[in-house]
């Protein structure tokens, strides 16, 4: 295989930036669309006829897509709440899976997922964007070269005003309203959770073990539309169940402590906080910094603040070079590195760099977010989906770091 | 009374540091000075008579400085331990008691010192000097222009790099490292919390309900112990019980969360991490930022950062008026601003600005954080110390702020 030939579920927004970010990847050849709106698929279709110069098949029934020979591989970018029956389904069908990012709703559905990866043994990719932005690998390579020594503690958040999407969801038959209207809990873990996860090997060599989560009242959405910001009648006098801001700390088999915020419904900048502190130094997005000891001053983050150009030999090779184009397809780069790396192992046969375990282990983070919450704050224990293997299961970083 | 007659308790750092705040303070007059060292006492009382022309009287034993009728009022600034036994038994003396922060060693001992204030009357204040800082000050006055909208959840950390005075602990007959070795908690709460507990008016109106704590593993001081950082022998072997990382989630009655993260020995610029978050905008101290709803970039910080300077009309005029010789004074001004807004409450027979129900709230954190840890994160219920009368209580600033 050369070439693989791709299939997209879910043509909304996120599936239509994966999709022009793919048609940039000439690994990639995108044969077939689907979407349970019949604009929505075509509209898609013809994006890809304008940019790629062949129309995909298009499809408005996922598993008819599914059954399709001439489809090797499929991401999966529909509703969060369809990610796990889609994905499960596409490895029953022997598909390479690609599933976007989002909570989970139950550990059954997580279990399931890992059932269907272990009895199909399907290539499973977790397309955790995150994992390939720029400070996330250069802390993970500082990390692995030992500059910042035993790593202790890590932070993160998911910090992005969303009043408008969410207001506006109705209106733009948007699924993301109603999982405000409906739960409480820490419903978008993977952005943070997900690069720290593997800079602390998650599942190899180390596990999460417990949880606790607090939410705070829920004002933020209210008040946005009460305000009159959006137009949709239908608003009014909805009951917002998610709290304004979650906190969750993870506490994990090697004694480090992750702490996590969702934080989507009052007015910000966007976000998302990672923090990596060890016992020799530190590294922060936000205010973006390498500290480390001996090489920084102590005194103020003024005096060492945006210093991390300093340290870019340690960025892995992809980082290093990137071009303008590049950065400006998805999320500033990091979608496409993060589907090259998806092609790159499928055409390779290596192991997938974020994998049904990771997969598993970090959407559960939402359900025991929720049941920690409803308890006001009782401890909660993860499952280990990886029954046991964990201690022995080697690394797998989602790239290659240099060796200084 | 034109001057208060001050006895300072306790002459190691902090008690020179606020001795040398308070004679730039017209209003006080240092009379007497306590140690139990007593090179330390004499060295303390010959700089008082440098900088203010008079000695004041020397005693070893506190209970002898309360016992005398010159003292007006005295600053408790002893290691922590002793706190709240000399601070009793300076109520039960009469005299108008100041006492520095820390944490509680036990709820008794918070309740201990709310009997000795309900039995006696005598005016008490707690020396929370970040209560008096400046962005701190900006954020509460915002709050209270209504310019936050309604607050919703509060940030604050104690992040300072305090390995090597740990290390030097014993060469400098300090009481800090033990704490390390014994105990594992959020053990030095209040500079990040008071402010904030001012600012959603814990015990006037609100108060905090619930916590949960997690601690990290301890790595950070072991490390730089072993790498032989501070010579001093006694240190091989030590056990240092204190995790790196303390995070704390606070739940107050009016549905607020409130983060706090005790962060003291890995490598770090010191923060208080300050933030404030309203339906309308935020408050934040790293990166320094005033966010309101419509008057700033949602997309990332750097568009936003260091604009407070735009709100300075809300700042109090302790604030505004501030000179440059009172900016040294102690922290950046803060403790100058603290012992002056104490002076004038005793003269003008006010209320203290910050009384013994917020002591006994913000200290028992500690003791409440302890259990958590211990439990695995399990949730700890705050003790009521204003037996329901938080319901009423009226708010008390610790400043007047402008009306705008």
């Amino acid at each position: 295989m050369k070439q693989v030939r791709m299939g997209v579920i879910g043509t909304g927004g996120r599936g239509q930036g994966l999709m022009k970010t793919l048609s940039c990847c000439e690994e990639a050849d995108i044969v077939a669309v689907c979407d349970v709106y019949e604009d929505r698929v075509q509209a898609a279709a013809d994006k890809v006829a304008d940019r790629c110069g062949k129309r995909p098949k298009t499809y408005l029934d996922y598993e008819a897509l599914l059954g399709d020979p001439e489809v090797d591989a499929v991401l999966v970018a529909s509703g969060w709440e369809w990610h796990v029956p889609i994905a499960i389904a596409a490895m029953r069908h022997g598909k390479i899976t690609a599933m976007e990012v989002g909570g989970s709703y139950s550990i059954e559905e997580c279990r399931a997922l890992i059932d269907a990866y272990e009895e199909t043994k399907t290539p499973f990719m977790f397309l955790e964007n995150c994992c390939y932005d720029k400070i996330e690998l250069l802390a993970t390579s500082l990390a692995r070269a030992g500059k910042l020594g035993e790593i202790v503690h890590c932070h993160g958040a998911y910090a992005h005003d969303l009043r408008k999407e969410l207001a506006s969801s109705r209106l733009n038959r948007h699924y993301r309203l109603q999982h405000y209207l409906d739960r409480n809990c820490e419903n978008y873990p993977t952005h943070d959770l997900g690069p720290i996860a593997k800079l602390l090997d998650i599942n190899r060599g180390n596990r999460m073990v417990r949880l606790v989560s607090v939410a705070s009242k829920s004002a933020g959405l209210k008040q946005y539309i009460d305000d009159g910001n959006v137009d949709d009648p239908s608003l009014q006098g909805e009951v917002v169940r998610q709290g304004d801001i979650i906190s969750t700390i993870i506490t994990c088999a090697n004694g480090e402590t992750i702490t996590l915020t969702l934080d989507t419904t009052l007015p910000r900048y966007y976000s998302r906080e990672f923090t990596v502190r060890g016992t020799l130094g530190l590294v922060a997005q936000e205010p973006e910094m390498v500290f480390i000891d001996g090489e920084a001053d102590g005194h103020s983050y003024a005096k060492n603040e945006k210093n991390a150009g300093q340290y870019s030999a340690y960025l892995p090779d992809i980082w290093k070079n990137i071009t303008e184009e590049e950065l400006k397809l998805g999320h500033g780069g990091m979608d496409y590195l993060m589907l090259k790396e998806f092609l790159r192992a499928i055409l390779a046969g290596e192991e997938m760099p974020i994998d049904v375990y990771d997969a598993a282990a970090w959407m559960c983070v939402t359900v025991l977010s929720e049941q920690s919450i409803r308890e006001g704050g009782m401890p909660q224990e993860f499952p280990d989906f990886t029954n046991g293997a964990w201690k022995t299961r080697p690394r797998r970083d989602v790239v290659a770091f240099p060796q200084i």
